[in-house]
Parts: structure tokens; C-alpha cells; sequence
């Protein structure tokens, strides 16, 4: 029954820990590994059964999630691996946070849940005010509107189409709408359907619709036999380790790709010119690769001069492991970037913009439910806890272990590893090859590690922003045991 | 707090009363409207306070989703509107069903809102079961494997994309894939982006994103500014009522159609060529447009003859509303569709297909959620509602009620209505006008129904399955006075 767990909970006093006090004193003291491979024999047994109805041939294995807690995922054969990975970045207070189960033992937050409504037409009476005491209070900086959507691709989608008609209102001025326009849509051509672009970045990942795979270019197996819009692409910068003693060598990368950037806009002006620049600000699936403070204050700058829109995609990056909540904001950027996407962490998707970006018209950014209000519910507690227990704080003195230990161990290791980098505990480093990169990341899972590969030769971490400097030490304790086996 | 509320529903015994019992035994007896105008005036102040963060140019009015119960929308002001639109035709049991309480009075279901898991790489171990369970049962003949997603749009996205992939396929045979298509992929251009299509019709809609927005073509400021695909597109038969008057003529659209659709295979051959069909089996957004079981079956054989695939669109058809669960069940065809996407009504998104439409390669179809599981575990209870209250006859008693109506009232104010039509109480009926109709909308509103236009000139009656033969009564009543008043 609900209530003897949750009066379990109470009377433990669990409610009423701060989440890291909780982390410690719930968690199991380090990772457990009790079958010799993972997948183990359980997870190989419901991989079969599912594999009738569904493809599993990306599936890792199957989770206990009524038993995983805190930073540690358990699995169905009784394996206990620190996680960090966190479903591709997308678990803020890691497994079974105690202030989580709050939000549903509440009437009216249930009747959220079953009750959901079509937001664009018939929001509930509580949704202006969960947009400001909820999403507004993470509003990028400058940004007042938010558009609530689903998830990472839909939003991504959706803010080009918001660059889209505002592009073409500014090309329209007063000039009311011709017969035309309104025609030619509805059969896809030219003008109401016109020839414009979003420039993305190789490696770059914005998702996988095919407006959104259209920007993507981190691996093809993503992209092979999808029709795509033939938009510009420029390079992202390649910089070298440590960045301290590669400055010439970097911000020659920086000037590099700058150039291209405004090169591709002058050459697609006249066949399909550019309405936008989307971005992410560290491209994450693509390898983690950065760009420096420098590279986005001009990128800005290029996009005002040539009146074109800049869209940051913080899905990955965004609600708080790189140590601030939005990435960009250490960019020191001048003024918001014009739209700024997200999802993951933050549960829904939806993106921040200003008025420019609000269609005047109804219906033209629209779809039927808009979001999820049962998801920010849960992202306003999220929220809460990340204030309550300082978790930015919390990122940044975990981040710094872990990153100077795999500096340590690339030292240690220099045959193995290099280029680590990141901010936060939003981490990455390189391997000597793609195989050595997948050796390493099975046999960390082995030894109680659950990481991400990303790019061809990169691990990523990603861990929860309730990770802290001991299980920094376990991972780097157990990275070192596998560094040392190969 | 939470169990006092669920025990006095338990105490009241309403968890062990039919839907259909439940909802007589509190439901209002009949609309209350309070205000002079929807919105009203609470409504219009909530307005202003997210029009600061929101657009909010779509909104009707501010739910109460508290008060809400049964077919019975609340809103702030006080008003009882008996819904027959129901969330853009998303809400299966109307309002505050007690069953759908009961999914998250438990302490695993919990923990499946607050863990969300990235279901492609770790799912929960229950997964496979509850895919079995719940997605399997109600898998169209002939298809078993299922692919989950979140909405209706990336549901037709990525069930396109299984298109194309599967046609490449079949094209490439057992050729190996060169280093050309992974290369030119990448950069967005052939051979590993091919210039493929999508054959869409007139009149259709099939989402927002940009690659279901190239196959929606039912309103002009859905598609204005937003660049598209250049796909064929078909006409769709635009019938004469009533049926059995009309026959000749309508066979006469039907393969006028076809012949299109013929024509345009061929004729995009040679530039873009067609890898797939999608068609909705009643075209909902665009004016509620049928088309006979005949077409719909010359429409298959067409796709199988020129090797392309036939995606049925069921996202707000499927679920039960036309009296079958999904509507291509009144088709008779020759054999499962080859795609059938859904959302709406059935909590998330997704498509069936067989394994020809699974990429054997992993990662080719994937994202981070992949889905939903806390939906998986509403549709479960939702299903089995359904099959306990057989709401699928009452849909067609409610129907045949509501639709008898519909055709009296066309008889007695032939100046204002006409061609209604439908299955199970998926209906819809044309007005003189456009403008007659939005005030007939409004109208109907302030008499207490909640209804929606679609098309230019059509209302379309979308209830819960839960709408019962006295509920089409008050409606066809409401009805009737608001004629009268014209």
C-alpha cells in the first residue's frame, strides 16, 4: 500500500534530509558487479522478450528502478553501477529522490497527470502561474517567453520555425500577405514555403526529426537514407590539450570556422539564405567539443550583423552540471542569444525567446498538448532542491575532482588518454582509438562505472548533479583499474 | 492530504462502479453556463497574466481540472460545459476518471513518473511486459512490432523515416554501403541523403515539425514561412451527401484520386521519388473528409504494386471513437497497412509496423526518451476501462444517437446545415459558412457545448468514449436552440 512506504519514508525522517545528506545516507557505499558481463543473464533473458515487440539493439541492459537510489542504477541481475551517465544527461537528482515522491502525494498534482489538457487551449487555472514561479525563474537572462513543448527535437523544430516567420516578417515589413504566399504553402514551394536555412555545425546533434537531423552531423548512422534540406554547414572548432599551452593553435580554430560561418551565409544568400545559426555550447554527442567564450561573442556578433537569428541548444547542456545553470552563461555573451532550447534535465522540452519570436498570428507555433504540465511539476520540485541544497555549488567542487583526477590520469595513462575537458562535472576525455574508447567504457561498466561514449574516441560523464567529490574518487579509483588492465 | 481524498472515493465506493455508472452517479445533469461570454472574466485576467510569458492567442478559456468530471469541463468562472471535443480529441474517459487515480496510488508506478529512463538503452524491467500487455493488445492485425515515441508529429516523423530506410534497403539490396552515402549523408546530400518522398493529400494533416509539416496541408498559417520538402500531393476525395445519393459521383472522386495518386508516383520517379503514402483515415484537422473503404483498399494495392509503403495516420482517429478502435478496421483491407502511427487518446505517441519497418542497425530510430512509461501505465488502465465498460458499443449506441440527430437537425435548418457524417461519434456536420459555423461554435459554447471547428466550415464532435446516448441528446438539444437563434 502507498501509504506504508510513504509513512516508511517519513517516519526515517527522509523528507526532511537535504539531498546530499540523503544521497550518503541511503546509497550503497560503492558499485557492486556480480555477473561476469553486462548485459547479465537476467537482462539477456528480457532483452529476448522484448525484442518481439521492439528493437533492442541499443539497449545496455534492464534497470531496477524501484531499487536504484541516488547516484547508483541497479540492474535486474543485481548489479549496482555508479552512474555517470544518467540516461544520456537527462537525471537532474539522480534515482528515487525522496522530494520526488512528494509531488504525487498531492490530489490535485495526480489530477494533473490524468487530466491532461490540450495547454495552447484550455491550460488549467494553475498554469500562468507554474510558468512564473517555474520556468521563468530559469529564463536565460533577456529572454521573457517560453514555449512549452515535449522534447529536445520537437523544440529544436519548433524555435527554427519561430526564426522562420520572424526572418520572413522582417522581410515582409508592412507589406499585408499576397494570395500567393498563402497558396504556394499549402503545396510546399516558394514564397509561402520559402528557400532558407538554419546553419549548423559539423558534429553538431539538434536532434533527429528531419528538420532537426538536418542540423545534426555526429555520426551517419543517424542520417543515412533520410531525405534532408540542403543547408549550410560549417566547421566547429578542433582544439588542442590543455588548452593553456594551445592558445595560438585554438584561436586559430576560433578564426577558421568564424570565417566559414560567414562565408556560407554570403554564398547561401542567394540560393537559400541562412534565417539562423543553431548551436550547442558544448557539441555533446558530437565528441564534447568546446568552443571558447570568444568563439560565441563572435558567432553573436556575426548573426547581428548579418540580422540573422542565434539559437543555443541547451538540451544536453542545460539545468546545471556544467556548473552554472545555462552553459552559455559563460559566455559572456552580449545580450541573450535570441532562443535558447532545452529539455532532458528540465523533464519537458520548450525553448526561451523574446517577443520578436512569438508569432502575432494564433496557430503557427502550435501543437495539441504543448508540453506537460504532470513534467513541471516535477521540474518545480527539481528546482527547489537544486536551490535548497546548493547543487551548482555542489557541481563545481565535485566537477573540479573529477576533472583534475583525469588530468592525473591521462599523465598516469598519456599512451591512453588526453584532451580532457569540460566544465562542471560535465566532462569528457579522449582515447587513443574508437576501440580502445569502447574497451574502456565495458570494462568500467565492469567494474561498477556506468559511462557514455560520445564522438569517435570519447568518454563522457555525465553524472547527476548529486554526484560529489567521493563518488569522483570512485570513479577515478576504478577508471585507474581499468587503465592499468589494458 | 492524499489518502483522505482516496479514501473518500473508496468509502464512496466509486472505484468498483462502472465508467459508465460512475459517470451518471456525478456528473452535473446538465451544462451550467454563468457568464456572458467565453472567456470569462477570470479567464480573461489568467489570459493577461501568461500572455506576459506565453502566447496566448489560442486559448478558449482556463480550465478547472479539479472540479472537472466525466464529460463535464469546469472552467474558472464557473461554467460546465459538456465536452465534445475533449482536448483536441485527446481524453479517452473524460475527466477525474476514478480508475486512472488508482494507476499512481502505488508505490512502483511512482517510481516510474519520478525515473524516467532513456527506454532504448536502460528500460525497467518491467518494459517488455507491460509492451506485451498493454501496446501489443491493441497492435492492428498483422503488425507486432511497436515503436514508441512521445506525440503525434514525431510519430510520423520517425515512422517516415523507417519508410525511406526500409526502401533504401530494398534498393541496395545486398550491395554494401559505400563510403560515398556515409560521407554525403553527413553534408546532407545524395546518395546518402536521397531526394525521396512522401506522398501526402490535400486537406491532411499530419503534424508541425518540419517533415510531417511537408505532408500537412489542411490550413495555410500552419506552413506560411516554414520551408518545406517539395512532395507530391494528391487530391482527397471531397464527397457529396448523403452517401446513398451520391454514389456515382463519389465513386467518380474516389478515382479521380487514385488516378492522381497514380500519376504522381510516376511522375516523381525519376526526380523525387515517392517511398511512401500517408493518409489519414478520416481527414480530422482538414474538414473531417471520409473516404470509402474501396478507395482506401485501391489506395493499398496501389502502394504494394509500386513497391511503396501505406502509413495510416490514426493519431486522432485511433482509440475508439469511431467505434472500432482503430478506424482502418471499417476499411476490410487486404492485409495491415504497412505503418500505423497514433498518439492522442492513447497517452504517447507511436507506430506499429512489422520487422521489415526495423532498421536492423541500431540507433537509426532512437532518441533519449524513446516514450513515456508513466503513459504506458494510463493507456494500461485506460485499455482495460474500456474493455470492462464496453465502450466501444457505446460509442456506437452514443452515435447512432447523436449522428440520427445530427441528420434531423440538417432536415429542419437545411439553410444552415449539411453533410453530416462520421462513424461512432467521431462525427462531423458543414455549415453555410465559415463564418456561420465560428458562430455556431460560439453559440454552442454559451449553451454549454463544448465543440471544435475543423476544416472551413465543419464542426466536429469529438466526445470521450464515455459520452453516452443522454449526453448526445443534450447536445443535439443545445443544438437546436442555437439554430433556432440564427
Amino acid at each position: 500500500m502507498r501509504s506504508l512506504w510513504l509513512n516508511s519514508l517519513t517516519r526515517q525522517g527522509l523528507y526532511r534530509l537535504s539531498t546530499l545528506k540523503y544521497s550518503t545516507s541511503v546509497e550503497p557505499k560503492e558499485p557492486v558487479v556480480k555477473t561476469k558481463s553486462i548485459p547479465g543473464p537476467k537482462s539477456v533473458e528480457l532483452k529476448k522478450q522484448l525484442d518481439s515487440v521492439q528493437a533492442t539493439g541499443t539497449i545496455q541492459f534492464f534497470a531496477d528502478y524501484d531499487k536504484s537510489i541516488g547516484n547508483y542504477i541497479h540492474d535486474v541481475d543485481g548489479n549496482i553501477l555508479l552512474d555517470v551517465y544518467t540516461q544520456i544527461s537527462s537525471v537532474p537528482l539522480g534515482y528515487n529522490h525522496p522530494r520526488l515522491f512528494n509531488v504525487f502525494n498531492n490530489e490535485q498534482n495526480v489530477k494533473t497527470l490524468i487530466n491532461r489538457p490540450a495547454l495552447g487551449v484550455f491550460p488549467g487555472k494553475e498554469w500562468p502561474e507554474k510558468l512564473h514561479s517555474v520556468l521563468q525563474s530559469i529564463a536565460p537572462k533577456g529572454l521573457n517567453k517560453i514555449t512549452t513543448m515535449m522534447c529536445g527535437s520537437c523544440s529544436n523544430e519548433n524555435a527554427y520555425k519561430a526564426i522562420f516567420i520572424w526572418y520572413q516578417n522582417k522581410l515582409r515589413g508592412n507589406t499585408p500577405l499576397t494570395d500567393q504566399e498563402r497558396n504556394s504553402c499549402m503545396i510546399n514551394i516558394p514564397p509561402g514555403a520559402p528557400k532558407l536555412s538554419i546553419l549548423s555545425f559539423k558534429g553538431a546533434f539538434h536532434g533527429r526529426t528531419l528538420g532537426a537531423l538536418s542540423t545534426t552531423h555526429s555520426k551517419y548512422i543517424h542520417k543515412l537514407d533520410v531525405p534532408s534540406f540542403d543547408w549550410p554547414i560549417a566547421s566547429f572548432p578542433q582544439y588542442k590539450y590543455p588548452l593553456e599551452e594551445n592558445v595560438a593553435y585554438n584561436k586559430k580554430e576560433d578564426e577558421k570556422c568564424l570565417s566559414e560561418v560567414q562565408d556560407l551565409i554570403k554564398q547561401y544568400a542567394s540560393k537559400v539564405p541562412v534565417a539562423g545559426v543553431v548551436v550547442e555550447p558544448i557539441q555533446s554527442e558530437g565528441g564534447d567539443n568546446e568552443a571558447s567564450p570568444e568563439f560565441f561573442q563572435s558567432l553573436q556578433a556575426i548573426c547581428k550583423k548579418n540580422g540573422i537569428a542565434l539559437l543555443i541548444d541547451e538540451v544536453q547542456t542545460g539545468g546545471g552540471s556544467t556548473g552554472k545553470f545555462w552553459c552559455h552563461e559563460h559566455f559572456n555573451l552580449d545580450g541573450p542569444p535570441d532562443v535558447v532550447t532545452f529539455s532532458k534535465k528540465l523533464q519537458l522540452g520548450g525553448y526561451f525567446h523574446n517577443d520578436d519570436f512569438a508569432p502575432k498570428e494564433p496557430y503557427r507555433i502550435f501543437n495539441t498538448w504543448m508540453g506537460d504540465p504532470g513534467k513541471v511539476l516535477l521540474l518545480e520540485e527539481i528546482l527547489k532542491v537544486i536551490q535548497e541544497d546548493s547543487l551548482l555549488a555542489n557541481v563545481n567542487v565535485a566537477g573540479k575532482v573529477l576533472k583534475e583526477g583525469l588530468l592525473s590520469l591521462e599523465k598516469e595513462f598519456p599512451h591512453i588518454l588526453n584532451s580532457t575537458r569540460g566544465r562542471g562535472t560535465f566532462l569528457a576525455v579522449n582515447c587513443t582509438n574508437t576501440k580502445v574508447r569502447d574497451q574502456i567504457v565495458g570494462a568500467l561498466k565492469l567494474h561498477g562505472v556506468q559511462t557514455g561514449g560520445c564522438g569517435e574516441i570519447s568518454i563522457r560523464f555525465r553524472p547527476a548533479l548529486i554526484f560529489k567529490e567521493y563518488h569522483a574518487n570512485i570513479v577515478l579509483d576504478r577508471f585507474r583499474q581499468v587503465l592499468k588492465a589494458i
